[in-house]
């Protein structure tokens, strides 16, 4: 499995991946799951992968052969005049790679993977998109304005509690990494290190990159941090009345 | 989906089911899942169910009229000799009705399901135990306190940093209430009213039982309790140093 987050606030856009993949649970590795093409001062595109490896790095492999040697049937990543022709682009590449996949009128489940898509053109605004499988889309918006694809329920809750969209990146990436802390604790097939990518609104150049690994003195605190904390929280609450 | 936690402490055991049942989200229910024999004096047995409601209410149906009146191939819940034999016995015929309902040769998967089953027999301790769509059965210990059934993980971060063995039933009652608040909150096919069962160790006797509905004084000082304690817990975190 896998998890990845990417959220939308009024500063701009903030991307999370894990790196760990598996094929089982006796053979697992480490993979970068997050993307990034840029034209600085122009755009800035930021890909997340989840599901099936051979089918995204298929899909990133293409996007990046385009980006270098554009040819008019595909349009590249730095010339879709929007970030929905963007979605559009990589959403129908995904499309093809998992049908290209399958045997002839086979499943094409074990094939499956999907993206979240994020970014700025200029001229235009911030947006998020999430890239299914069979090739179509959907966007955040204000009712919902994060994304997440792969292992994603562990650190749902704290992320349907906690979210606001006036956070700054530093709050924004201390959100992250509790949800990402309480997956990892949870769940085998959800790995460090931890990539992290802030896009700041009308910068037109990629912000901060960031990779966690499991001795952070940060990640440290915040995962031990977390579980003192909800202990706290929850001894403070009152019992229930018996 | 469903959900179901049972918990054994030192004091006993605890169990908690929803009773939100769906097929599609456009057929949504209300059943108990949560059931029990008793011979007072002599045993306490409560089993939790997850899965196909056709499934699961045919094996309850099964094992309370051999209950009623017991016959020699298929032993009655209230005269196994231990709790293993008691697993055994629900789990034979779980695998049975599982096989007798799926069309020769076909997939078994859509009739699937699972139990949780606890309690206690004089002269033994008490047990708890969770039963595949197999038959097959793991046991509960000292390093795995506590069984989920059904839409298992918006639930588990909570279980895992804030369960202690140590714990009375009015905290138990607490812990089981936050991790189903957490899981009603992200998902739809989990549903109040919610049942909770305590057993006391060595009291062969059904403890209480509570129906909690979304009205709930408690319940509701919980839930809003709980997302106000999260962001308090979250905003006292260091932000990350960006």
């Amino acid at each position: 499995m896998t998890y990845c987050v990417a959220l939308s606030m009024d500063c701009g856009l903030a991307f999370m991946s894990d790196t760990r993949t598996n094929a089982g649970v006796d053979s697992i590795s480490t993979f970068k799951k997050m993307f990034s093409w840029t034209k600085p001062g122009e755009r800035v595109i930021v890909l997340l992968a989840a599901g099936n490896l051979a089918t995204t790095q298929s899909v990133v492999s293409l996007l990046d052969e385009r980006a270098k040697a554009p040819h008019d049937r595909s349009p590249s990543l730095l010339e879709t005049p929007s970030m929905y022709q963007t979605a559009r682009v990589v959403g129908d590449l995904l499309k093809e790679v998992i049908t290209g996949s399958a045997p002839a009128g086979q499943s094409q489940d074990a094939f499956g993977a999907s993206f979240i898509l994020g970014g700025q053109i200029r001229g235009t605004e911030p947006r998020l998109f999430m890239i299914y499988p069979e090739g179509n889309f959907v966007e955040a918006g204000a009712d919902t304005p994060f994304f997440q694809i792969g292992e994603i329920k562990y650190g749902k809750p704290i992320l349907v509690r906690a979210f606001d969209a006036g956070m700054s990146f530093a709050e924004a990436a201390k959100l992250l990494l509790v949800s990402f802390d309480s997956t990892v604790k949870s769940n085998l097939s959800v790995g460090l290190p931890l990539d992290m990518q802030f896009y700041e609104r009308d910068s037109f150049a990629l912000g901060k990159q960031i990779r966690v690994t499991a001795d952070d003195a940060y990640y440290r605190r915040i995962s031990d941090g977390w579980s003192d904390a909800l202990k706290t929280a929850f001894r403070q609450l009152p019992d229930f009345p018996l």
